[in-house]
C-alpha cells in the first residue's frame, strides 16, 4: 500500500456527494480490507501500523457521519490487539465480517420499516438512502413516492433512477416544494446519517423542514437506519460538514457570506419512531444501538 | 397598438421569474398606459375595446398573484365608464395614478415593517419582495439579513446583489439549509404574493416551510405587503402557478412525475402579523385590505 493509494481513498470518501453514510463506511471497511490483502510491504509491523493510520484517516474524513466512526472502531477494536504476524488476515476477514453486520442490519430494518408502513402507502422522503431504497425494494409498486432533488448536489435524481426502475409512481418535486406536497404523503420516512445520544437525527439538510411539515399535516416521521448510525455524543457537539459554496452557485460578493452545511439535525420531538434492525421503537432508548446489538467476539 | 405588441406584453408578463406580484401589477398597469398612448388606431371605440380585452388577458396571465388582478379591477372600474373620446387620456392617467398608490402603500408598508423590528436584528427572509428590499433600504447596515437562494430560478441572487450594495451583512444559503440557519435569526419576514380571504400567505414555494421553522423557534413570522395584495378569494380556490419541471433540471423517467409549484400556502395561523400600509395587524382583518384603503373616485 503506497501513499498515494491512502491519499486516494481518503479523498474518494471525503469527496463523495453520491452515497449516504452507511454506504460510505463500507467502502471505507472494503477499502481496509482490499489496502490489507494488496499490501506489497512485506515487514508484519510496518502494515499494521500503516493500517491503523489510515483507519483513523478514514474516521476524521466524514465527521459528521457516525457509522464511519462506529464501523471502524469495531474494526480496531478487532484488530488492535492482532500480533502483526496475524494482522494481514485477521484485519481484511474483520473488515468483511462487519461489512456484512452492516449489510445485514440495514436490511433487517428496512424489512422492519417495510412492515410498518404497509402496501399501498404515499412514502415522501429527503435525500437518497440505500435503506430507504431497500424499503422500496420491498414495496416495490405496491408503494407511491414523493421526493426531492435534495440539493446540492440532487441526489434525488439518482434516487429517482432507482424508484423508476422499481415501477414505483413517483413525483418528483425541487427541496421549497416540500411543505406543499407533504399534505399528499402518508407517512415520511428518511435514512440518517446519524442519531445522537438523545435520538435526534443529523441527516441531509432539509430533513428537519420536512420533518416539521409531516407534523404540521399529522402524518407520522420515521427514520429507518441501522443502529451503527448510534453515536455516543450529543447533537450540538457533532460537527455538521460545511462545503464548497461552489457546489450551488452562490454569489460571491461583498458582505455576502454563502453557506452550504450539508446536513441538519431534526430534534427528537418531531420522530415518530426509530426503526433499526431490532424493530420499532416510538421512544428513543440509546440502548437499541449497535454496541449492544452487535457485540462480538 | 399591434396585436404583436399585446402578445409580448402578454408573455413578458407570465414568463417573468425575476419580479414579485407587486412590481409585475405595476408593469402591466404601465403597459396599459404605454399603449393606451402609443396606439395607432384612429378609432376611439376600437382603442378601449383593445385595451380592455388586454386588461383581461393580463388578468389572466398570473393567476396566484393577487395585485394583478386588484389593480387592473381598480383601473377597469375607473375607466370602464369613460366615453371613448375620453377614454384615451382618462386610461393612462388612471394607470399611472395606481402605479402611484401601489408603490405609495408598498412603501408605508415598509416603513411599518422598520419600525416594528428596528435596528440591529437579523432578519431572515425567502425569495426576493421588492417590499422586504424597500425594509431593508431602512434600515441599511444596521440590520444583517439571512437569505435563501429560492429555486427555482434562484432570485435570491438578485436580492444578495441589492443586500450586498447596501452593505447589509448577509448569509446566503440554499433553501433546504432554511431550517439550520432560522435559529439564527431574530425575525423571518417575507412579502407576499396574495393574502388569501383567511389571512393565509401564497409565497413563493418555501416560504410554508420557513414559517414552520420560525413558530418552532420562537421567532416571530411577519408578512409584508400593500393591501393591494389581499384577496376575496380563499386559498384552496387560488391557482398555485405549476411550471415547467426543466427550470429545475427535473428527470425525465417512466413512473416519474415532476412538478414544479412555484407558490405554497403558509396558513393563517403561522403568521405572527399582517404589515401592511396601515400598520401592523396581529390578528387578521379582511378589513384592512384595498378595498377599504384606496377606495377614490
Amino acid at each position: 500500500m503506497t501513499v498515494d493509494t491512502i491519499e486516494r481513498l481518503v479523498e474518494k470518501i471525503r469527496d463523495d456527494r453520491e452515497h449516504g453514510a452507511s454506504e460510505l463506511a463500507r467502502l471505507c471497511l472494503s477499502g481496509l480490507a482490499e489496502h490489507t490483502r494488496t499490501a506489497d510491504t512485506q515487514d508484519a509491523a510496518d502494515l499494521k501500523e500503516s493500517l491503523l493510520e489510515l483507519a483513523h484517516r478514514l474516521q476524521q474524513s466524514r465527521p459528521t457521519m457516525a457509522p464511519i466512526t462506529n464501523l471502524i472502531d469495531r474494526w480496531l477494536q478487532g484488530v488492535s490487539d492482532s500480533k502483526p504476524d496475524d494482522f494481514r488476515k485477521r484485519a481484511a476477514d474483520h473488515a468483511e465480517a462487519l461489512i456484512g453486520q452492516s449489510k445485514d442490519a440495514a436490511a433487517k430494518a428496512a424489512a422492519h420499516a417495510a412492515d410498518l408502513i404497509g402496501p399501498n402507502k404515499t412514502i415522501i422522503t429527503h435525500s437518497l438512502s440505500s435503506t430507504v431504497v431497500s424499503v422500496f425494494e420491498l414495496l416495490g409498486s405496491r408503494a407511491k413516492a414523493i421526493i426531492t432533488e435534495s440539493r446540492p448536489p440532487g441526489e434525488g435524481r439518482l434516487l429517482a433512477e432507482k424508484l423508476s426502475s422499481l415501477g414505483v409512481a413517483t413525483d418528483f418535486i425541487s427541496d421549497q416544494q416540500m411543505g406543499l406536497f407533504v399534505q399528499h404523503a402518508d407517512v415520511a420516512l428518511v435514512g440518517a446519517d446519524t442519531i445522537a445520544n438523545d435520538g435526534s437525527v443529523i441527516n441531509k439538510a432539509g430533513t428537519y423542514l420536512l420533518a416539521l411539515a409531516a407534523r404540521e399535516r399529522g402524518i407520522p416521521f420515521y427514520v429507518c437506519c441501522e443502529s451503527f448510525k448510534y453515536s455516543q455524543l450529543a447533537a450540538a457537539s457533532i460537527p455538521l460538514e460545511d462545503h464548497d459554496p461552489r457546489e450551488f452557485a452562490a454569489p460571491k460578493l461583498p458582505n455576502i457570506t454563502p453557506h452550504n452545511v450539508y446536513f441538519d439535525i431534526t430534534p427528537v420531538h418531531l420522530v415518530t419512531a426509530w426503526i433499526t434492525e431490532t424493530g420499532v421503537q416510538g421512544e428513543f432508548s440509546p440502548k437499541t444501538g449497535y454496541s449492544d446489538n452487535y457485540r462480538e467476539e
